[in-house]
């Protein structure tokens, strides 16, 4: 390609709306260009950039066997209805009337339209396993989107669904997407862990999300050095503590703590380890009669350890606690007699189920509060001061240092964008949608089905997040918008670096180089900015002095300085820089 | 691709609501499968065929210096307010709120949003010419979808707008468009007709539509088969009758027409030729105040020959008749004591102008209604029997004998399906969106447009239309789902058969060739029947009877029977046999 033929726009400042990186970068790469919220263009520049993640996708894709078909951006809400999502998905569910009156949704992702391809197709055991993705336009209607592509409102993502006829089948196509996954990262040149992920009520261990690693990350990563483990925050187990609990050795006592509500606080007045505070939260729980009415509220108190946060899905998975929510402040008071900031599990009048971590079960001598303004107790013990818990478990989000679930070593956190998802689905929308092949016997069987996601348009913005500096974008070769830009000094002046620059273009291209020839006529400053902007990992850089000592300049993107190469070398040398 | 890895269905019927043969072998094939009214999932079979039609799109398009983005599905009403077309376009523009409430459209085409980018993005004479191109999901809100991926309301289409300095400009950029229109057109391999299409208000002969020829498409073409003259039948022109207007021979008089209410009715009644008779329409054009009430109707009597349709493009052009429509039932009596069927120019007494057809401006002795029910005049004569009309202007639709505009020969007619279409915009957009440039005096000039479509899921159906027989579909090579299938015969008895299948199915795919080797274990006729309704253009067929005597069998699509190929020159043969 020739900058002349093609469409570069840069912009010296990121508009005011753009708050991370890589949607700075990407605005002022020209790479996107916003027409509204969350809505953007994809300019020539992105476009690259976006065909070449989608071809490696679908390279990957059809390697493991999966088939690809294309299902409508527009739906009919019948089939939503007949899972409940057109009802139960919030208004990130995008719906819409045709002229008729007829209800339709902009698709956010496509489980009903292939569950029901899959009903009509798939008739048979024998046409079993299948696996239908494609690579398609979807829409949520963010609240708040932000963040350029990385959570916009229409988007492009690679969405794909496997149909088994029974478990064990279901975990070996899980298994199959969860290696092409491996692939595909792998081959976008990115730092990225496959993290294990709650797979909800379904149980198992077949969720994994594919984070690339960034500080910028709004996921936590939960890894241990030492070893293969890798879990998302929700998921990582906070394994159960070592040891017994220790005897008390304090008496209990009630202290002034005025003002101070927070753990932190307290511990500080005290001089004592935050560790040694435990922090407590009013969770309740409604029972609804046939007309949706509550006729009876239960009260919870949560206990954690004053150093630790409350992990809501392991929160969720406590009997009884399915459901939960936080307490309002007219609750707790009427429950705890006092206002939050002083509550504790000593003295309560009023049923309260207490279920407790299990860091907090083998507690001695803590500190909590008093269930009366500006007071706390020390010296509390289990079993001496208050009774046995309700429910002892694992309530907590692990933190740095936490031994590691597979025993080999600590746990370390960092932070990653999630870009990927496979998750086993079972039966939950065949069953739904009554969805069934017949298996050997001729009877009808639900089939059991998977569903494996990659954010198309949002993995670029990812890339760029973790790749970066204070000049621009730094792509990887896999997925840069060209991967060589040949910058040619004075092109209109020197007829000699004009040749070289056009021969040495023809022939990378002949080898089958992706790479532009920046023929814009530019000044040397502005158009080695704009390529270090826009990210293109390799330079090189023609001009006619140099080249009258036969060599031209490369540099790489990450390269601190040029390096002189002999012009009959320079093909070769860039290729030997190249990204396999 | 092997078939055991792909997604292969077909079906014996076509279900009802499939009335076009397009349609109807789509869905037998397992193409497309209807998702709703106009909706349909691309099926991996029918994908493939899109992915190629993409592909030679994609290819000339960037060849021709076009540079590809895309714009978003979802878009902000607000631009389509600046242009007006948000209100002044019908039901066919899917509107849709989002959860604030605001307004968006599902984009049917993207002037509005490229001209956004122009004005934004081009600001100097120096960054013109420039032609951005997408190929992208669309939506059009038929009121009666039908015909399958021929008249859909989602699909997939590729859009290119043009952004030029001036007319000459844009007219060099139209040039060039309509070039690489024909290499894609060829490149498809389909028979297909450039035809002058009306450019409305514009003028110039800057629109062409590019036609599939089928005896099945919805729009008449017009050619001259002696010359290169090819039109639409609304913009093709009925040369002006040679010769003077003979003078008249008959007397004029009343004749009774008890029921015959048509031209071809009294013509037989009378035993005259129907060229003698002339058809009467009544049309009305209204003048309104301020307010948008009418405040005067003017009708008008439009004469065409008995054997001639009217033709509203036409018609539209005649000064006075921009916004014309035709006159109630309640007008006509009121204005011509008569109902319709038996009305004529002579004997009016209100104000009725008279827009005649060049062809009945030089009649004589003609035959017309009498404005009185069950009577017609004979031997009716300009000058003598009534005034020289108002107005006289080419009215009709050409017939196929009419001399060709060029002059060289007569036309002829024939159907097409419009698949593609170039048009050159000229202001229209540019000015309603203040999109400007600055020339060389640095003085704000709008952009010269031009826009051009193809339609990219429509060409498939299109392509069927015009090649099919009763067994199925015959792919032109470049467009084929797969241009090669290999069916081999009892694969599971003969190891020899196997081996041999998988040795020429390895060496096909070396050497380039899309080719698929079906491994389903399909009996014969069931394996056969498939390809054939598919279309699949080259059929090698691998025997256990004639591998012993080294060969196969090779069968074009089209080729009545197969032909015996010695194994070790099949390859060869096949790709003598292929499109190049």
């Amino acid at each position: 390609m020739k900058a002349s033929q093609f469409f570069i726009s840069t912009l010296k400042e990121a508009p005011a709306d753009a708050e991370v990186v890589s949607h700075k970068l990407m605005m002022r790469a020209g790479l996107i260009k916003k027409l509204g919220a969350g809505i953007y263009n994809y300019m020539p520049m992105g476009l690259r950039v976006i065909r070449k993640v989608e071809a490696i996708v679908r390279e990957e894709m059809n390697r493991a066997g999966a088939v690809e078909c294309t299902m409508p951006v527009i739906q009919p809400a019948e089939l939503w209805q007949e899972t409940g999502r057109f009802e139960k998905m919030g208004p990130e569910l995008l719906r819409i009337s045709d002229r008729h009156g007829r209800d339709f949704v902009v698709q956010p992702t496509s489980e009903e339209v292939v569950t029901d391809i899959a009903r009509q197709e798939l008739r048979s055991y024998k046409q079993l396993p299948k696996n239908f993705y494609q690579i398609q336009t979807k829409f949520r209607d963010e609240r708040r989107p932000r963040f350029g592509l990385m959570r916009g409102r229409e988007f492009i993502m690679k969405d794909a669904y496997s149909f088994d006829r029974d478990q064990a089948a279901a975990k070996a196509s899980y298994q199959v997407m969860a290696q092409a996954y491996r692939r595909i990262f792998d081959r976008f040149g990115l730092t990225y862990r496959a993290v294990a992920a709650d797979s909800g009520a379904i149980g198992g261990d077949l969720s994994e999300e594919f984070q690339v690693i960034a500080a910028t990350g709004e996921d936590a990563i939960v890894y241990c050095p030492g070893s293969d483990y890798a879990a998302n925050m929700e998921k990582a187990e906070a394994l159960a503590p070592q040891g017994p609990r220790p005897f008390p050795s304090q008496a209990m006592a009630k202290t002034a703590t005025p003002g101070k509500s927070t753990c932190a606080d307290v511990a500080e007045l005290l001089g004592l380890p935050l560790s040694r505070t435990v922090k407590s939260l009013v969770l309740a729980t409604d029972t609804t009669n046939e007309h949706g009415e509550i006729v009876k509220t239960q009260v919870w108190l949560l206990l954690l350890r004053g150093d630790h946060d409350m992990n809501e899905i392991k929160v969720n998975k406590v009997a009884g606690l399915e459901n939960f929510r936080f307490a309002t402040v007219a609750e707790i008071e009427d429950y705890f007699g006092c206002k939050p900031g002083y509550l504790g599990p000593i003295g309560l009048q009023k049923p309260v189920k207490i279920v407790v971590d299990r860091e907090v079960a083998v507690m001695a001598d803590w500190v909590c509060g008093a269930n009366e303004a500006d007071f706390h107790i020390t010296g509390v013990n289990w079993g001496r001061d208050l009774p046995e818990p309700d429910a002892v478990a694992d309530l907590r989000n692990v933190v740095a240092g936490d031994p590691s679930p597979d025993g080999k070593g600590v746990l370390a956190i960092e932070r990653g964008i999630e870009v990927g998802h496979v998750f086993y689905l079972g039966t939950k929308y065949s069953r739904a949608m009554n969805a069934t092949f017949l298996d050997e016997n001729g009877k009808p069987q639900p089939f059991e089905m998977g569903c494996y996601g990659i954010g198309i348009t949002r993995l670029p913005a990812a890339a760029i997040e973790q790749n970066h500096d204070e000049r621009g974008i730094i792509w990887p070769d896999a997925i840069a918008p060209f991967t060589v830009v040949i910058c040619p000094i004075g092109m209109d002046r020197s007829e000699e670096v004009k040749q070289a620059a056009e021969k040495l273009y023809a022939e990378m291209l002949a080898q089958g180089v992706d790479v532009l020839l920046d023929d814009r006529g530019e000044r040397p400053g502005a158009m080695f900015a704009d390529w270090e902007l826009i990210g293109v990992p390799h330079r090189v850089t023609i001009g006619d002095k140099s080249l009258k000592e036969g060599v031209v300049e490369y540099q790489h993107r990450r390269d601190a300085a040029a390096t002189k190469v002999a012009v009959s070398d320079v093909a070769a040398h860039v290729k030997g820089r190249m990204a396999v």
